[in-house]
């Protein structure tokens, strides 16, 4: 096994190899941009992790990987329309840089130039990956769909909320893992195994996410601390808040996320409070350690050497570490 | 053989039983409202009937057929987006009922879709499909970026308008065809002289839709006659008659398509003279002519019988007939 820098080394020089220098240029320079941006590359590097988890090299895996890496910033370049996001990785979004139309159009090739990275693959793994590609893509569609239709709904229950985030973000986490096991040619009870280690990991960290967003360090959180409070975004925190917390807090909290001060300073305090003094923040870490541990069960049933295991859990406990 | 209106049946049928109903329902209402508006469904007919061209069952070819119509109902939302379209088959484009963000997404699950009805298909058929699939989805997102990329540019030659009508409307049809041909299982050699047939046949049809958008006849043709005229679209019509007009007729026909008059009727009128002055009108009849040749000249070498030969002739004629 590598360490996480160099999977990272090696997806950044297929990329380098298999930028799209074809024309129309106005179609496929924003693809090279948006991938050219970089980011983490979690997902890419998990399914390199994982087909060399499971014995293979990890280099048989790229193409695929590049594919999720591929769909996930599809996914960023379309979000960030609806959204209407100015910054991404701390650069212009797409259509900022260029207009909305490139955008949507780029978007649309980038999808389709994910699945062409599967035609590296003989015609069964091939059939395999493209499958629980497509599965993902549109769970990944339908939890954005979810997300938009939450903005205006004020009954979203804590099962809706986790089936949002698990199809939003973490399916493509499980199925990034799980495309490696598929490439390394392991069984079918692993590749599941491995799907879900990936799927609760995915959830725990969109949970901490929530987290962070409002108790984080900001001298060490990449985003604005209290990002989502500003924004009145219904994180788990929130419909925990709103289900716990006395009735005067409860009021005071559905007040403040039906208004958006120009000075959120005080904002962001007052809900803060009503977070803690609701223990929301409590349940919320709760949850978190909840999923944690469930990722970890699942490597108690999985066909694998010990110190592969203990690789894993050491990879998912770094990750639940995180301040940032 | 049957009739096209058989096939259209069999398509109607298959995508009434097929019709999405999982939730969220803002993600799946557009995909079945947009495919429920039917239209003629060329490019799935071509698909079944070449499918019994090449002595297969025409239902066998059903799965394939429907991913190319969807994929082309995907391609319809995203461009109406970006043409800022309010109608689309007499009806209001997913846009304008829904939103945009709606459109955007729920066009991305439709693209997706597409891709998943090939998984009704055996791995070696699965991968041949679906990387056909692919490489054309790229070439009409080319085409669609040329087409916008020439809105903007006056100095756009023959060859560069012929591939973009090429890459956006007729490699699907092409691809369309070749796919009954894969399913069939015929050679390879009659799989790409049918998709020859389909792509010549379907840059012949985007001609005569640029020749009948001016002369067609007001009482039968679908669209308002001068439409893309009053919109300066540079047609195939109007890059010939640019370059075939005298000096006279050059200097007005630019100063019309640089300005948009309240009242089109002068403008349309005195267009079309110069069309027809500088025998625009002709050469485009007989770049029709020439390609619907081509298309025909692929069945000579087809290996079928020569009443098939004779059937996709009757159907070309027929198409190439038409004057609505």
């Amino acid at each position: 096994m590598h360490p996480i820098a160099y999977y990272q080394q090696v997806v950044a020089d297929y990329f380098a190899q298999t930028a799209v220098t074809k024309e129309p240029k106005n179609l496929y320079d924003p693809v090279n941009y948006i991938l050219s941006l970089g980011g983490k590359r979690i997902r890419p590097v998990l399914t390199l992790m994982t087909a060399e988890v499971f014995n293979a090299d990890c280099r048989a895996a790229l193409p695929a990987a590049v594919a999720v890496e591929v769909f996930h910033n599809f996914s960023l370049v379309h979000d960030d329309i609806m959204d209407d996001a100015p910054l991404r990785r701390g650069n212009q979004t797409v259509h900022e840089k260029w207009d909305t139309n490139t955008a949507i159009l780029s978007g649309d090739a980038m999808l389709i130039l994910a699945y062409q990275h599967f035609e590296q693959y003989e015609p069964a793994t091939f059939r395999e990956l493209a499958k629980l590609f497509s599965k993902t893509a549109l769970e990944v569609c339908e939890g954005q769909q979810w997300d938009v239709d939450f903005e205006t709904r004020n009954d979203v229950t804590e099962p809706e909320y986790l089936k949002m985030i698990e199809y939003k973000t973490a399916v493509l986490v499980g199925a990034a893992m799980k495309m490696g096991a598929i490439v390394a040619g392991t069984t079918t009870e692993n590749a599941n195994l491995i799907y879900d280690f990936g799927r609760y990991l995915g959830i725990a960290f969109q949970l901490q996410d929530d987290y962070l967003d409002a108790f984080g360090d900001p001298l060490t959180f990449g985003k604005q601390v209290g990002g989502d409070i500003i924004e009145n975004k219904k994180t788990y925190l929130y419909l925990k808040a709103l289900k716990q917390a006395n009735a005067y807090d409860r009021e005071r909290l559905l007040q403040w996320f039906a208004a958006q001060p120009e000075d959120p300073a005080a904002k962001v305090e007052d809900v803060k409070n009503i977070f803690t003094a609701s223990r929301a923040d409590a349940v919320t870490k709760e949850a978190i350690e909840e999923y944690t541990l469930k990722a970890f069960d699942t490597l108690d049933k999985m066909d694998i050497t010990d110190d592969k295991k203990a690789l894993l859990r050491a990879f998912g406990q770094n990750l639940m570490k995180r301040t940032v």
